[in-house]
């Protein structure tokens, strides 16, 4: 991890960069994966899981979803089962019901939930069998209400989809999973092919060919989760903070991937060295260290005057994830602007909302928490707002539109205001 | 309008389709006004003002609203705070209150509302001055407490802005307006420039120049409120509606535009019949006469076999706006699942919820009904999940997330766990 100590504001700038990410003009390939999917349906599918995947493969076809427990060791179920519990309780809060109110008497307004009918889940392949994402996407989905829920899965190079993602499917309600992955899976999800339905909003993260493909997705009206980048973390530690506790949710984060990005905040220089000194010991006992040194290299160990500044800065980055563990911590959190999920206190580790404690892992990276939120029951939901306005209603609130819709030159907008309240005079007369 | 009756539902695709939309390639032209404002900052902005707007312009200054209500009447003053009542009245049930869960014994999570610090609003020029699209952004803006809510419209040829905007803008608490318009005006608040600080996410109706600049403001990493298309209107009549109310109601939308689109459907002939024949009655006497009738020839009027048709066919189109002008309205109020704002009974007019009634007017179009919610105080939000695990939480939870992290083969994960697991039984002993 780089050092940094006492930066000036004007500097912080620079400091908020993430890595860059390899911008390599992905637009022609893309567009030639959608072309052939819009062209050959299954078949445009199939090719290309044989060349990317699972060079055997004969059809597009879904996979079972029954048995795949039975392939799990019980601990490891009752482990899929606890984070559903959890990830359920807390998801359930956020169902809203409607408030109906009366802006005016007889002007009655209120917004109903309705849930996005068909939802498309996407989980990569490779390294790590993402079942807990799964259950991040699919329990909300649920929750929601939405209709049909699919997943798209790259099958491995023997046609195999590990049962872990199988069986969180399964137990989520998710009502078919296909072994297709990659661009050619948003693709078939975006536009649709005999086997596979069109779907009306697709989530899940994947590698840089997936993510072009879902922002491609957009232009066909297909809605998207959010935009994607690497995952961040960044933790603020005073002198109070367990030094061990900090190393390790650093190199959670770190082994992520070579391109993640770990941030330390400190006030105290001597917890910045402690942890850092931790860090080396538990990296070279950690089975991803090749992936979590790399990500060092991008990360940063940054001293600054007080712990309010560390709010300030962790604001301006606006982490996907934000650990707090200073004395403090609450009285902290209640300053913090910018961020996806924010973790109090020394015993609140990532990894505790990475998959279990109930709060969603599908968080805006980038700098987006900014101005994105992460997923939650709403992202699976539009919000319908009705009217319904009374005899009563229209005069009390009619000529108010007549002067407005006039002043906007929009005279037909006032006249079906007008022929309501010359009607109801009429038969007052 | 165009007169379809029973068509079959494997027509209904076609019914579907909006006005085709010109796609002419703007790409190139919109990149280089983003170019030019990189480089130039407030003399680029000033150039295409210029060019396009206000010939004379010779600074890019902030527009003075204080005095602005000296120029509106008292009659368009007590409109306009009517419907800023109302709508901060409606807009004020939006705001959510944090609910804190235990998932397990020590395992507390919640979330909360942040607002978005820097908001952009864009307000087109044109024939309407539209000062009620300034209401329906900068006041749930306000209610959501953002720190910055920046607008910018075009001038007129003499330099000037409709006072109304002024004050709606004064009365909504807009900190600063800008008299730029088009492409530069979204740039410079995606970019930034001496005079124009940068903002988080961008909200306003445009042109096809203003649209094609909000998409590309997104890959530098500003939000947008929502894809944009022409404003639309589907009405459901019963042989009970009032044929001249529903006529005007497809008249208030058609004036919109050349590419507005109005839907009429009905389980009458007469009904049909009669409305059709109201509707070129009030067509004559419309000052935008000329707009509506070509918006009219991209419309339909739909005879379907019975109501619950209705409703099918438009959850399929997913309108902008739904008037449900029968006698069971309420009851198939219920039954919508695809809409942006929904009106209900004879009385319930578009222009009152496009003015007055207190739902917002910024909805979706172009069927994005079907995944995207209209514009609320959502949209000027995030909402962060917080989670505070004490050492009991940790020691309920920790052997789950230690399972789960390993079965995902992410060993770092694990050990945030296990390491606080391994200190609180030291602890213990």
């Amino acid at each position: 991890m780089k050092q940094v100590n006492y930066p000036k504001r004007e500097e912080w700038n620079d400091l908020f960069l993430r890595p860059v990410q390899e911008q390599e003009e992905l637009g022609n390939t893309i567009r030639q994966v959608f072309r052939t999917i819009a062209q050959d349906g299954d078949a445009g599918v199939l090719k290309y899981t044989q060349q990317y995947d699972y060079p055997e493969a004969k059809v597009i076809s879904t996979v079972s979803l029954a048995d795949a427990g039975n392939k799990l060791s019980d601990e490891l179920k009752n482990a899929i089962q606890l984070a559903q519990n959890n990830i359920s309780k807390f998801h359930s809060t956020q169902i809203e019901h409607p408030i109906k109110l009366d802006t005016m008497p007889g002007v009655t307004c209120w917004r109903e939930s309705r849930p996005i009918d068909r939802i498309g889940i996407y989980i990569p392949g490779g390294s790590a069998p993402l079942f807990s994402t799964v259950l991040m996407l699919a329990i909300p989905a649920q929750l929601a209400g939405c209709r049909d829920v699919i997943l798209c899965t790259p099958p491995d190079r023997n046609g195999n989809i590990d049962p872990a993602i199988l069986y969180a499917a399964y137990i989520t309600g998710v009502s078919k999973v296909f072994a297709i992955g990659g661009a050619q899976a948003i693709a078939a999800m975006a536009i649709g092919t005999s086997t596979i339905s069109r779907v009306d909003k697709i989530f899940g993260p994947g590698n840089q060919y997936v993510t072009a493909a879902k922002t491609y997705a957009q232009q066909l009206g297909i809605a998207i989760d959010m935009p994607a980048g690497p995952s961040e973390v960044l933790i603020i530690a005073d002198k109070h903070a367990n030094p061990a506790f900090v190393a390790a949710d650093l190199l959670s984060q770190a082994e992520h991937g070579a391109d993640s990005q770990a941030i330390l905040l400190s006030d105290s220089k001597d917890t910045i060295d402690n942890v850092l000194s931790e860090l080396s010991i538990q990296l070279s006992l950690l089975p991803r260290k090749a992936i979590a040194q790399q990500a060092l290299q991008n990360s940063r160990a940054i001293l600054l005057s007080n712990l309010d500044e560390c709010i300030d800065f962790s604001n301006g980055y606006a982490p996907e994830h934000l650990i707090i563990a200073t004395e403090n911590a609450e009285e902290l959190a209640d300053k913090v602007n910018n961020a996806g999920s924010v973790f109090i206190g020394k015993y609140s580790c990532e990894s505790a909302g990475d998959y279990a404690s109930g709060t969603n892992h599908t968080l805006p990276t980038n700098g987006y928490a900014r101005n994105y939120s992460g997923v939650s029951v709403d992202s699976f939901l539009k919000k319908i707002t009705f009217q319904r306005i009374t005899a009563e209603g229209i005069f009390n609130i009619g000529p108010a539109i007549e002067t407005l819709a006039a002043a906007e030159g929009l005279i037909a907008h006032k006249e079906a205001v007008t022929i309501r309240l010359n009607a109801l005079n009429n038969i007052k007369k």
